[in-house]
C-alpha cells in the first residue's frame, strides 16, 4: 500500500481548494471570496455525504452561510449530514425541506422543536441523537468529524485570521476537529482588515486554520438569550429564590456554580445584594461563576459579590460593561471577552459544586425533561450541567456534605465516601395555563415510542437530581433512603397538582421532620416578605442604571 | 467606584510587563528574551503568592523555564501556588525544597510520588487536590487561574506565534485560561523563526496570547510515557488480551475506546490484526480511539482496523508515521499532527463506550487505586475516562447494552432506563513481587488518615466499574444485584490471593452459571492457544518493520 492511500484526507482538501478556485476565478483572491459567491464556494467545495457543522450556537449564527447553504443545488449537493449545536433558524431547518441535507446530529432546537419534529416524522430527515454541547463537540474528535465547518466570526483579516469578539462560543471546538482532519473551514465575518494598515482587535482562531472567508452583507445573528426583564420577575419567584438563597446555596456553602436560563435563577441573581446580604453572605456563597453575562447579575457583581465568571458565549448588549470589568469576565487584552463553550460546559462539568435550573415535567422518580409532545428540543447544556460529575476528585465543603448526605448508612460500593454535586431543579407546581410540573409519567416516553428513539429523552436523571425546589418548599433527594421515600419527598413539594395531591400526608410530615421537606417556615423564611422589593433591580432600566449606562440592552427590551 | 477598580487584572500585567522591560533592557527585544536571562525574566514578572502553570504533562516538558524557576531567589519570590497537570521532573519539586513555592494543586506526579509524599509529610507544601487532568483545566477557568504560565513550544516567531509540533498536549487550555484572565504567559522554545523569511509550519497558538519567548538552549524534553515494548509481553497478557477482544470488545460491539498505558492493553492492540482478525472482527469494533500514538497500534492501523485516533499528546519516533498516516490521526495542514488533551479527555469522557486500564488494588467493593503508601502519585486521565459519563446521551450499542443489563430489573430512579460506559480493570491476580492486586482494603484509606486528605485517594470507584478482567476470567458487575454478589464476582476472580481464596465456591460456580464470571473455556478461548506467536508485532524491531521505517523508537528503545 502506498502512502498517499494513507493521506486521502488531505488529497481531498486539495481538491476541494482547487475546484473553488476553478469555480471562482476572480471572485478568490487568496482566502477572501465574494459575498455574492457564497453558495458557488459551497457548491464547489461540498461533496454528497459530506458532515457540515453549521455554526449555530446558543447565541451566534453564521446566519448568511445559512443562506448560502439553502442555496445550493439540491441535485449537486444532498444527503449532507448536519453535525451543529443547535438549529435556531429556519435556515436551519430548510436545508432538509430541500433536500439538501438529511442525517443530523444535535444538541438543542429551541423554536425550531415543532417543526423538526414534523420534518422528521415526516421522514425528510435521520436524527441520528440529541447530545448535550460537549458531548457533540467530542464526537467532532471522534466519529463525527465535519468535512466542512461554515462558521462565523466577527472580523478577518486577508490570511484568515479571525477575531470572534466576546462571541467566541462554540468556534474553537468547531475549527479545530475540522482543520486538523482535512476539512474544510469557512468564515463568514462582519468586517474585513487589510492586515497592513489594521490590526485585528486580536487573533481567535489563527490563519492556518482557515480556508476561506467570505464578508458577510450584515453582522451575523446574535439572540440575547439570557436577558431576562426583572419586571417579570413574581413574587412567587422571590419566594422560591429566597429558599433557594438560604435553604441551599448558604446551607452547602455554594461557592462555585452555574444558573439556567430563567426568570427563577434571575431572581436569585437578583437577591444576591440585597436579601443574601440581609443574611450575612456575601464572601461566603457565590464568588465564581460558569455563566453567561446574565444582565441580571449586574447589581451583585456591582455589590463585590463575584470574582469571576467564565463564559459560554456573551449576551448582547452586555459588551461594554464587560470591557469594564474585565476583572470579573475572561477578557483579551484587547478588553473583549473571550468566551469558550467547550471549557466553560468543562468547567460547569467539573468545577462547579451546583447547577440549578428549571425543566417543564418532573415524575415520581425525579427524572426530568423539558421534551414534551411534538416538539425534539434537545437539552443543550443541562445534561452535562445536570449530572454529577464521577470523575471529579477535588473537594470542595459543598461537595463534600452533599456526598455526606448521600451516603450516609449506605454498603458496599455505593456506601463508599466521595462527593457529589448539587442539582436542583427549581419550578412551580403549575406552569403556564395551569400545566403541572409534575406528572405521573414523562411525555418523553411517548416521545420515545413515537420517534423511536433508543432511549426517553429525559434531560436530568432523578438519580443525579439533589433537590427539588418549589413555591411549597425544598425536597432534599439525598436524604432519601427509598424510592418510597424520594416519591413521596416530590409529592411532598408537587402542591395541588394531582401528584402532590397523591401525597401520604403522614409520611411527608415524617420527612419534614427529618429536614427532608422543608418548608419556607422551616427555613425561617416568611412568605409575606417575599415582595417584588427584595429585588436589587425591578425593570430593565434598573439594570441599565446599575451598570452605570454600560449595559444596552437590544431595542425590544427597552421600554422607557 | 471608578473604572479603574475593575480592571485591576489588567493594571497588573502592564505592571508585570513594564517591569520586564525594565529589568531586562536590552536582554528583551519585543517579546523576545535572551536565554540566559531567563531567570531575571520570571524575577520580573513574578508575584508573591501567584498562581503559577509550570506546564508539566504527561509528555512535554517546560524543563528550560522549570530550570529557571528553581533559579529565582527565594528571598524575593515566594509562597507560589503551583498549578499544573503533572510533576514529572525534579525541578518541579525543587520549587518547594527551596521554598519558591508552598502550595500545589495537580492531576499526576508518577516518578515524583515518593518525593511529594516526604516533602508533604515535612510541611513544605500544602497540596490543594489531586485531580483528573480536565478537571484541573476546568478550575484554570473558575478558581484556580495561572497568573503567570510558562509553557514550551516547539518554535516560535518574533511575533510570539506559537508552533507546538505534535504535543500541543496542555498547552491551548493553560495558556487560554491565563491569556484572557490578565495574566502573563511565557514560552520556552526550541527554535525561533524569523517571520519575514521563514514560516511556522503552522500556528498552534495567536501571538497574541503570549507575552514572552524565550529560546531553550536545548530541546524541551518530551518523555516517551506509551511506548512498550512487545517482547516484554507475557503470554499470561496475551491470555487476557483473547478475554479482552472475544469476552468485552465482540460482545458489546465496542467502536469508540480508550486504552489506559500499559503492557496489558499493548497485548490487545497487537492481537487486532491476528486474533480479532480470525474471529472476523474487523471493521466490528476498535474503529475510532481517544488514545495517543501508542506505536503497540501500528500494526492494527497498518491492517486497516482503524478509522480514526485523537490524541491528548503526541509520542516520541512516531512524528514521521504520523505524517504518513494523516488519515488516522489528526494533522494539520503541514502534516504534523495536532494534540490537544482537553479535547481528548472530552472525548474519552462523552465519546467512547470503553476505557480499559490497569490499577494496583482493587477491594471487595470493585474501588481501585494506583496509589500506595508513601506515595502520591495522582491519576491523570484514569478517574475521567473510568466514570461513567452521566450526561452522555447519545446511544451507541455497546452503551445501551452495557446500560440494560445494569438495569435490568431495578426499580425507582435506578431502574430509568439509559446506556452506561465500559469501564475496564485489566490485572493480573498478583503484581510483582507477588503482591496481590485483590485486597481486603486499599491503601487510599491509610494514606488519607497519614496525610489528612477529605477522601481515600480512589481512582475509579466501583460503582462506576463494569468489568473485572484477570488471567481467571472476567467479572461482569453490571449483571450483580447485591453488594454480595459484586464481592463474590470479584472474589470469582481474584485467583490465589487471600481475597481469592476465600470465595464461596458455590455462590461463585452459581455466578459463573448466570454468566456473571466468564472463565476463557466459557468464552471458548484455549488457554493453550494464548502464545507470544499471536502478537503481531513480537518487539520493537516488528514494530518499526510494521511501519515501514516510519517509526523511529528512541535509544533506548532500540536493542538491534
Amino acid at each position: 500500500m502506498t502512502d498517499s492511500n494513507w493521506n486521502l484526507k488531505n488529497q481531498a482538501r486539495q481538491q476541494r481548494l482547487q475546484r473553488a478556485s476553478r469555480a471562482l476565478g476572480d471572485s478568490l483572491q487568496g482566502k477572501i471570496c465574494s459575498t455574492d459567491k457564497a453558495s458557488s464556494l459551497l457548491e464547489a467545495v461540498l461533496q454528497v455525504g459530506d458532515r457540515v457543522c453549521l455554526e449555530g450556537n446558543n447565541q451566534k449564527q453564521a446566519d448568511f452561510l445559512a443562506d448560502a447553504l439553502v442555496g445550493v443545488d439540491p441535485a449537486q449537493i444532498h444527503d449532507l449530514h448536519m453535525v451543529q449545536s443547535v438549529l435556531a433558524l429556519p435556515q436551519h431547518l430548510d436545508v432538509f425541506e430541500k433536500g439538501i441535507a438529511n442525517r443530523l446530529d444535535f444538541s438543542f432546537s429551541g423554536p425550531q422543536g415543532a417543526r423538526l419534529a414534523r420534518l422528521a416524522s415526516a421522514g425528510r430527515l435521520n436524527i441520528g441523537a440529541i447530545h448535550t454541547y460537549l458531548e457533540l463537540f467530542a464526537r467532532y474528535f471522534v466519529d463525527l468529524t465535519p468535512n466542512v465547518a461554515l462558521i462565523a466570526a466577527q472580523a478577518a483579516d486577508e490570511h484568515g485570521n479571525l477575531y470572534t469578539g466576546p462571541n467566541t462560543e462554540d468556534t474553537p471546538a468547531i475549527v479545530e476537529a475540522t482543520a486538523f482532519s482535512g476539512g474544510i473551514v469557512i468564515a463568514q465575518v462582519n468586517e474585513l482588515v487589510d492586515s497592513k494598515t489594521t490590526r485585528l482587535p486580536r487573533v481567535d482562531i489563527p490563519a492556518d486554520w482557515v480556508n476561506f472567508v467570505v464578508p458577510a452583507p450584515r453582522p451575523h445573528f446574535i439572540e440575547p438569550l439570557f436577558t431576562r426583564d426583572p419586571a417579570q420577575i413574581s413574587e412567587i419567584q422571590v419566594l422560591m429564590a429566597m429558599m433557594a438563597i438560604k435553604g441551599i446555596y448558604a446551607e452547602y456553602g455554594v461557592q462555585r456554580l452555574n444558573h439556567g436560563i430563567g426568570f427563577d435563577t434571575a431572581a436569585i441573581e437578583l437577591l444576591l445584594p440585597t436579601y443574601g446580604e440581609s443574611l450575612g453572605l456575601k464572601g461566603k456563597i457565590c464568588q465564581h461563576w460558569a455563566l453567561n453575562p446574565h444582565p441580571a447579575l449586574i447589581p451583585a457583581i456591582e455589590a463585590g459579590w463575584v470574582q469571576s465568571v467564565h463564559s459560554f458565549g456573551s449576551e448582547l448588549g452586555m459588551e461594554n460593561y464587560l470591557r469594564a470589568r474585565s476583572d470579573v469576565f475572561f477578557t483579551g487584552p484587547d478588553g473583549s471577552m473571550r468566551s469558550n463553550r467547550a471549557f466553560c460546559q468543562a468547567a460547569g462539568h467539573y468545577a462547579c459544586d451546583l447547577f440549578i435550573g428549571s425543566t417543564l415535567q418532573i415524575d415520581l422518580h425525579g427524572n426530568s425533561s423539558t421534551a414534551t409532545l411534538g416538539r425534539i428540543a434537545g437539552f443543550g447544556g443541562a445534561p452535562n450541567m445536570g449530572a454529577d460529575a464521577r470523575g471529579r476528585r477535588h473537594a470542595s465543603p459543598a461537595w463534600l456534605k452533599a456526598g455526606q448526605e448521600a451516603r450516609q448508612g449506605r454498603q458496599g460500593a455505593a456506601g463508599t465516601p466521595r462527593g457529589q454535586k448539587l442539582v436542583v431543579q427549581i419550578v412551580e407546581t403549575f406552569r403556564e395555563h395551569m400545566t403541572p410540573a409534575f406528572v405521573d409519567t414523562l411525555d418523553a416516553w411517548t416521545l420515545q415510542e413515537q420517534t423511536g428513539m433508543d432511549l426517553p429523552p429525559i434531560m436530568v436523571y432523578g438519580d443525579d437530581v439533589t433537590h427539588i425546589l418549589t413555591e411549597e418548599g425544598i425536597a432534599n433527594l439525598l436524604l432519601c433512603r427509598t424510592d418510597e421515600e424520594r416519591e413521596q419527598a416530590i409529592r411532598g413539594v408537587a402542591g395541588y397538582t394531582q401528584v402532590g395531591l397523591g401525597r401520604d400526608a403522614r409520611m411527608v410530615e415524617n420527612l419534614r421532620d427529618r429536614g427532608i421537606i422543608r418548608r419556607p417556615q422551616d427555613l425561617g423564611i416568611d412568605p409575606r416578605q417575599a415582595t417584588r422589593n427584595l429585588l436589587a433591580a425591578r425593570s430593565m432600566r434598573d439594570l441599565v442604571q446599575a451598570s452605570g449606562g454600560l449595559y444596552q440592552p437590544p431595542a425590544r427590551f427597552r421600554n422607557w
